[in-house]
């Protein structure tokens, strides 16, 4: 009798769906809308699987953006129903069953071994929640990382020493064996466990072609083969995986961007042209967003839309981009040169330039090995060199370095918001690494232009400061005690710039160790910020100046000096930085690179003082022979005065200090209120003369 | 009449000479000679073609050591003989014949096109005069270039920029089109030269492996071939080309070696085990030296012996090397365990490696292409990778540290010794570069275990010495003027060690530029002897150190800042160098490196201060967590007060000035004599504190 009634209600609403249904396409048809039925549950889908799965006007703009009445409740019916009936991703819980699923899944396709690195298409960064193809296999949720799976025997997961204990809180030590990737990398694991005739397989749009080329010798040491599957065998056991991403791209508005995306296409072709090629195969969404002056928002963090690209010399460009992604008039705005292909459609193009014997670049550090693999084997000659669009998109133009100033006031005034609340409240005691980093996030979520944080945020109190790519959960939320620091370092994506900073706060009366060091690592600051240097000088040339003053203490810090940010896209992008590592891409005006030195105390405390700044020329002294460049710096933010040790000071580097607060309290006045601005003037005050 | 009595008597001289030669054969033969006749025609051919061919001793060692008597006065008589009929080796004059003797040859070989390098077999620095083709051919006497020629059409020498110039003066244009080897370098012009099965010929011990690639890939684009020829076919034209290099080689004392060469073999060897391979291919002499204990004389300025060597990693060698260069008592001093062959028999020993698949290291930057080519013809797996001995050789132990800091002593004196004439000679306005450089080379000839200059002074008076690689000449000689600047870049060769220096001297009162210039170079000297860093740094981290102070002017110098050198061996020598190009080679302990910053002022004058610094491990300062490096100056000589502008100076370089020279004279007291001593003492004078 129940199951009866229970399957006359599922009928019930099998019919009332059905009904709903109809009704839904009808309205969509009538309305002219840009999706039917089919189309909208797909957009429905794709937008739900964006970070911005929240935002209504997404999915509407891109099924009905004029819908009301009848038809906007019917969608959000829809959507409602959708959300409702799709299964968790998983991607929050662990489960034994996958790996057992994922064996089976290689013994029905007569494989013996697999690779899951940590990777979308794009070796992007931030990548999109369906291609946590890691995570959801052993739980492990660090930035880098990979799996090996044999069919029979052994997994193991391979993380760098920033991972080695989180992987181990992580990871279910009965399932993977847990080992340092540089100790024990992958390949050399594989050659020892394979036996000879056993197939590898790889998905070829995760690796790049040289990451592939060493799993083939290490197979070949032990008599086995790599095999490059057409699809993704963890992606047929993955209930619930997330669908491409779909948030809508829109046109980047044209005060933001110094050159019209013609423009840049058509000087980035010439350049292409000028190495005596034909055409370049781009991987990298954000230099396809740079290049269309297009924004997204498939993944977090970096507003760019993931597909592919083809730039033609003559500057025409077929962009492999799913085209119900494209906010309307996002078409007009790319125009007739751009054509807009299916995903799908780019194997069919590479295959056509090799068809046609055609020179193509393709940057096979950062490209899917099977865009090589097809371009090659199609007849293409493919000529391996950076991506033709990381230079300018590096070197910022008027209207991106105006608005880089720009969005560096506002966020400034809105850190120094938070660092005169962070004052008051956190000697009280109570105040936890969350709820600071929460109440940084609202202050800037009322910053006109604001879009979200440009990462996570990293919020350190005291012996979390000194891991340094810690992140506050709710475990392990600790609160701010006095006598220790708080590092701080989050940036924000504005429409005209994105930002990246990063304060240390005493919290209390810090010691004389702590004011020591903290001292040293504002002096390698200082002398980065200060060098001028001529043109044709690279990062790598200046890294030194800001590890010295901590050198001479036998102090250093493990991470570089600097990186690139970009203008509202990736905090982190090319080819210039500022490193030990040797770099051969020179400095150059319009560049932005963050200037960060650090000092970190295992189990004590962390310090990291970072700006952004922008190389630019510097005015030549007189009897100059070589034109100079130098930096200038864009973030706005006091340093804790409490924490400087003036007498470890130069006299030009207190004056440094000085002119700094200074422009910080002058730039920033009119965009505070009164208490803030007080607090300010206090915070910003000169420091004495020695 | 005539004829008949010039007939007669080249019949009795062929009779006397006959006899004579019977006579001094049998002589050798029962004085239990090295040599027969034969060999000692050879021997003294040999050492002839040595950079020490006056050296009456070194031939004798090499034949009979203890000749005297009848003996001693025959085998002089022959040696007089073979100087009197020895043609002349052409490398003092120049003729247009050759170039024409040279194309018939290659018409002859059936080649279209020959390359010409300025290398010998081992890529080396300095090179026998035999290896002077591309001096014998063009007359162009850098130290750097290439030429090639066409058989039918052009010839062309291409050489870097700092030898366009003196290409043009000693090269016919007419012959020759001369190139810069950067805007046309080689393999390009020769791409366009060439015509569609043409035949590229190259002499395979001279160019390494990816150079011929190069030039593959050109001759492909040309659809033409490159050919691998037997032999040379310059030598073939070249009447009087000197006979192969056969200074003595000799034990290098004991006392200045840390290990044996047998530690140092079994050491090398293992380190060869451990990288997974069997044998080393050693083609650079200075290694071969280093590894084995040994000196030689075949080149100028470094004391090595040319030859290769197969280091196997039990830590057995085969040395393929003339054995009549031995000195006596040498193949005791090399033991069983090195198996000296018949240069000739490398080729044997190559396919040898090859039939048993051996895994061989090959330094592929340095190495000829006929090695990497044979070994792998042969089936040896080739392994590229630095040349074993480098790193080992580069870092110093006790016996070699001791040694490079007593030669230094001696050397300052001779320097300060010099200094002190100069600062008496100059003033009168009347002295040259080659007399100033005469008179410092003839105070070191008197400087016990003296063997030699490290590389031809540079003596570069007024605007010559804003020529980096100036060489004074009869034409080019110029004399010390008031109000200039004279620099002077020297070294020695010791038993004990390697020396190299510059000083920068004024000549009458200096400019307020030229001081201002040299406290900047002065400075950025001081910043790199300074300079305390971790463990694991490199040069190239450093080298900005040393510019800084001439970037804040926008001043800048284009050479590094400074070059490994080796122990009684070359004065430039790797992997280490402190540069603003990449390198991955760590500062360690005992390497040797000069510190040379430099500013040099186009047609005016140039400055540059170089003192050798040998790294050591710095006592770390208190709370030290990384173990940190430093420098210790090994120079001894002092700067020019009258060069210095205080008021630049910072009161902790004015520190370092004073007491360097207090270290400077204290050291050398002793080794002066009196008036001397009391030059140095005011030279020496501390500098006011501002």
């Amino acid at each position: 009798m129940r199951e009866s009634r229970a399957a006359n209600s599922f009928l019930l609403a099998m019919t009332d769906r059905r009904t709903l249904d109809r009704e839904l396409d009808q309205l969509l048809r009538e309305s002219g809308a840009r999706v039917d039925l089919v189309g909208a549950r797909e957009v429905i889908r794709g937008v739900l699987a964006t970070p911005s799965a929240d935002d209504e006007n997404a999915w509407l703009d891109l099924i009905a953006p004029d819908a009301d009445g009848k038809l906007l409740e019917s969608l959000r019916a829809l959507r409602a129903r959708i959300i409702e009936s799709a299964g968790n991703d998983g991607l929050a819980t662990r489960d034994p069953k996958r790996l057992t699923d994922l064996r089976n899944e290689l013994k029905r396709r007569d494989v013996d071994a697999f690779l899951i690195p940590k990777a979308d298409e794009h070796q992007g960064e931030f990548i999109a929640r369906r291609s946590e193809r890691l995570m959801w296999l052993t739980g492990f949720s660090g930035s880098a990382g990979m799996a090996v799976v044999m069919r029979k025997g052994k997994a193991a997961l391979f993380v760098d020493g920033r991972y080695t204990l989180q992987a181990g809180t992580e990871v279910d030590g009965d399932q993977f064996e847990i080992h340092h990737i540089t100790e024990t990398p992958p390949h050399r694991w594989l050659a020892k466990n394979l036996t000879a005739g056993a197939k590898v397989g790889f998905d070829p749009w995760l690796h790049t072609d040289d990451q592939i080329k060493r799993f083939e010798r290490a197979a070949r040491q032990a008599g086995a083969i790599t095999i490059q599957l057409a699809d993704n065998p963890l992606d047929a056991v993955w209930v619930g995986r997330p669908s491409a991403p779909m948030a809508p791209v829109v046109a980047h508005p044209a005060k933001y961007c110094t050159d019209t995306a013609a423009q840049k296409r058509r000087q980035i072709g010439q350049a292409i042209k000028a190495q005596g090629l034909d055409a370049a195969v781009i991987t990298a969404p954000d230099s396809i967003a740079w290049l269309l002056n297009i924004r997204g928002g498939d993944v977090g963090y970096t507003p760019l839309a993931l597909g592919f690209a083809i730039l033609h010399n003559n500057g025409g460009v077929e962009l492999f981009m799913d085209p119900r992604k494209l906010a309307p008039d996002v078409d007009k705005h790319l125009g007739e040169s751009v054509i807009v292909l299916e995903p799908d459609a780019l194997m069919t193009s590479l295959n056509h330039l090799g068809s046609r014997s055609l020179k193509v670049l393709v940057e096979q550090s950062s490209a899917p090995a099977i865009i090589v693999r097809t371009l090659k084997a199609a007849g293409a000659e493919v000529v391996n060199a950076p991506d033709p669009c990381a230079l300018s998109k590096a070197c910022k133009g008027k209207a991106e370095r105006d608005g880089m100033r720009a969005a560096h006031v506002r966020d400034g005034a809105a850190l120094v918001r938070f660092l005169a609340w962070l004052d008051k409240e956190a000697p009280k005691g109570k105040l936890t690494e969350i709820q600071a980093a929460e109440q940084l996030a609202a202050f800037r979520a009322e910053v006109p232009l604001y879009r979200g944080p440009s990462f996570a945020t990293i919020a350190g109190a005291g012996a979390h400061g000194a891991i340094v790519h810690y992140h506050a959960d709710k475990k392990s939320n600790a609160k701010l005690k006095k006598g220790s620091l708080f590092l701080l370092d989050s940036g924000g994506q504005y429409l005209d710039g994105t930002t990246d900073v990063t304060r240390t706060v005493a919290v209390g009366q810090p010691t004389a160790d702590m004011r020591d060091r903290f001292t040293r690592v504002l002096k390698g600051h200082i002398a980065l910020a200060r060098a001028v240097f001529p043109e044709g000088t690279t990062g790598s040339q200046l890294d030194a100046l800001a590890r010295k003053p901590l050198w001479e203490a036998g102090l250093d810090y493990d991470h570089g000096t600097g990186h690139g940010v970009g203008s509202y896209l990736g905090v982190h992008e090319g080819p210039q930085r500022i490193s030990k590592h040797p770099g051969t891409t020179a400095l150059q005006p319009g560049m932005v690179v963050s200037n960060e030195p650090g000092y970190y105390k295992t189990g004590a405390y962390g310090i990291r003082i970072e700006n952004l700044v922008m190389v630019q020329t510097v005015k030549p002294p007189k009897g100059a022979e070589r034109g100079l460049l130098g930096f200038d710096t864009l973030t706005l933010a006091p340093f804790d005065r409490r924490l400087i040790d003036v007498k470890l000071l130069s006299p030009v580097e207190v004056d440094w200090v000085n002119a700094y607060h200074a422009t910080v309290a002058k730039t920033l006045a009119k965009h505070l209120d009164k208490a803030t601005k007080n607090w300010l003037d206090k915070a910003a005050k000169p420091l004495p003369k020695r």
